[in-house]
């Protein structure tokens, strides 16, 4: 299997995910042959920085052979059974290890493949959860605009990334979305008079939609602790507490969307720890096994499962084959045993002002209007205007993201994201084991890189 | 980590599929250590014949170090990356292995983590193709009766069991069920007095759906080659090249969806193969990597990939984090290099014959109505009255397949399926490295077990 090989069986059979394969007739595939620590390599044994973690994934890095251990041993021993009405060991270590880490009473595991079948069973539950207390009218769901939480018809109607979902019409009826909180742009002063904190402001939005829909029939609302669409969209001070009341007002179930946020990102093993509140549910997926298996979980308070409880012969009509994967519940064991050998939530808790610090030198930059996130989750936007904060417009943003600093970033031999699903930002994400050389390599790259941009821009 | 403690937190952290978990607060879960070749173990050291490969999935049986070393070595070299505009070999030699072995032009491979996101993926693809064609008005989508294609809120509009997805309402508009073939209750002749087969009568069926929608809104027909929930619902013959007409007079998909008939279930490596016809897409999971690491694929003919490669920037809208995970694909080549070496097809073919024979002794006994299935796939249909084939009631059903029958054939020690969404059955489906002392010995557990419910019935 050479390279002239791979190359074109890759073009003549491997439809690759969200990816423009037009482009890849006459273009080469980038194709990642290994990994080592923060680094992978491609087939010409070019060296890259993986400054996403994969896709905000491989918390612990690449080329773990702790890990390949775990997952080779469970694999011999047991290396499939359905969680349809047996249990195996692996599965129940997990599920209660998970549940002693959550806050609260979240103790109750139902492992999925990944975080849209998390979000799919979330909203499964709420309407299930709801219809056995006497209330099946309750089954609509409230989430954020551009907020991402999966491309299954049920996670993709609760998704407001309109871009990704309007050629797929009609979706799951019940699905409203309302704005984000945008600390960036927004004025976060007394807007209306009334004395409320930004905070405050953003938490009514969730409140008004809720009565305009009718609260007696709204049964969630999905949130991720930082938005990951729009470029980590930090939440303003206090407002998961105030969102956490308005549920609580309307008997509304709060699921904290963790797919990215879980694990360790923000330095805490869940992101509502980092902003202290308690959800309902939990919906995981990615560095729950360090993406080292495909494995999610939604994580549920007690008083969820106890509608299921109280009669012998009701049951949670949901399920699918590889939940609770005993391979999978391997691979998340060892890795949150890495976790701790590792110190990785210290090791990120101590490195994240030196991140920030890192990043906010891009501000310098003409086209570098914010620098947000938390942990090791960053986004970077980019403005045509730092002072009128002027967005790119759509031919601008595929000329200087797409055109120019995905490709040239990925040649200088950085991984991350460029996206213009809303604002334009690049985003970082690396893997939770890296220290401040590597923060200091990405951030070096980027101001390098971004600097070209600006050449480009005023020429534009 | 005793039985008792595994007991108890499974209790209070396991929230186990589709399973009453009310029945097991009183009632011990049983947990399952263990396999080796047909065979696994639970915590007491009991033996029970795996007469469900898992869950139609673990092809290649249990406790192999072949797979053990393939998903060890390539967790070390790339334990994970996504296929968002990049590749990896093992996906690239997957995907081209997968389209050398599909008949026709079955040549684009789209991969996922499972049955369930085979099916999204599959109706997303159609939805987003007729759009890409011109014809966006195409979004419905025609399936059958009790047909189980997945429980995600899209997969699960598609499904036809209405007892796991009526308390999900409202779900996807758009899709619409038909009946089933029946072989064993429906008057297969001529009808109507218009010469029809009994294939051409159910290929109608379709057809009348089709034209009842509006042809130009129906997108694709979703069929599994031998359907599982109502108990291996073998098609009349010729079935399928009736359906392949009705779909290509309408320009309407036809999606075989081969989660569990893919991989040998039925002697061969697709289950369209069995039944000589080539659908547009086949979604499959399961088998594809003998259930040792969470992976589904949906495979498209080249047409499907056209619109997508016409223009630089045009991109199907679909992806997930695991799709392509390179460990799954390590696990399904290593299982499909297995079916080589072990000439797995060949064994079931040889044995098929000797198969149903053993099961067909079972209809001396008064509740076996009918034993169908292909391959490795069987379902025995229990009956109140075999002249008239009248079913159970529900209260019976409930008592016969549940309290009794399911418990009992554990007891003895044998693993299958009772399901009573449809007919009641007793569905077996066991891995494909089982001979014939296997299959005697589960064919014995079944008479001894089934003989004792016809006394039970008797006195009911």
């Amino acid at each position: 299997m050479n390279e002239e090989w791979l190359q074109q069986k890759a073009k003549d059979h491997l439809w690759m995910h969200f990816t423009r394969m037009g482009f890849y007739k006459d273009n080469d595939i980038p194709i990642i042959t290994h990994g080592e620590g923060c680094y992978v390599y491609d087939t010409h044994g070019k060296k890259y920085i993986d400054g996403l973690a994969g896709l905000f994934t491989s918390q612990l890095g690449h080329g773990r052979t702790d890990i390949a251990k775990a997952v080779a041993k469970q694999t011999e021993t047991l290396g499939f059974f359905p969680i349809w009405c047996y249990a195996h060991p692996s599965a129940i270590k997990l599920a209660t290890r998970i549940a002693e880490m959550t806050p609260g009473d979240l103790n109750r595991v139902f492992f999925t493949n990944g975080g849209g079948e998390s979000v799919e069973a979330a909203w499964k539950l709420a309407r299930q959860y709801f219809a056995e207390i006497g209330q099946p009218q309750r089954y609509k769901v409230i989430s954020r605009n551009l907020a991402y939480h999966g491309t299954s018809l049920g996670a993709l109607s609760i998704t407001g990334a309109t871009g990704i979902k309007n050629m797929f019409e009609p979706l799951v009826p019940g699905a409203i979305h309302i704005e984000n909180t945008d600390l960036y742009r927004s004025n976060t002063s007394d807007l209306n008079g009334e004395g409320l904190s930004y905070a405050k402001q953003c938490a009514l939005a969730i409140e008004r939609a809720i009565e305009i829909e009718g609260p007696d029939t709204v049964a969630a609302v999905f949130l991720e602790p930082i938005q990951n669409v729009g470029g980590c969209i930090v939440p303003p001070e206090g407002y998961f507490r105030e969102v956490r009341k308005v549920c609580d007002k309307y008997g509304v179930l709060l699921v904290s969307d963790e797919v990215i946020c879980a694990f360790g990102r923000l330095g805490y093993m869940f992101g509502c720890e980092r902003f202290d509140y308690i959800p309902d549910i939990i919906t995981c997926a990615k560095g729950l096994t360090s993406g080292f298996v495909p494995m999610g979980a939604m994580i549920c308070r007690d008083f969820l499962m106890e509608p299921f409880l109280a009669d012998e012969k009701k049951l949670f009509l949901h399920g699918s084959t590889f939940g609770g994967h005993p391979v999978a519940c391997a691979a998340a064991l060892a890795s949150l045993d890495a976790f701790e050998k590792e110190n990785l939530l210290e090791n990120v808790r101590e490195n994240e002002a030196f991140f920030k610090s890192e990043l906010d030198k891009l501000l310098e930059l003409p086209i570098v209007g914010d620098v947000r996130g938390a942990g090791y989750f960053y986004g970077i936007e980019l403005v045509k205007n730092k002072v009128t904060k002027e967005h790119f417009s759509a031919e601008e943003s595929e000329k200087v993201l797409f055109k120019f600093l995905s490709p040239r970033l990925f040649e200088e031999g950085l991984m991350c994201r460029t996206d213009d699903r809303g604002e334009s930002v690049i985003q970082l994400s690396p893997p939770l084991i890296a220290g401040r050389k590597e923060i200091r390599e990405m951030a070096q790259i980027l101001y390098k890189v971004i600097a070209e941009a600006c050449e480009l821009v005023k020429t534009a």
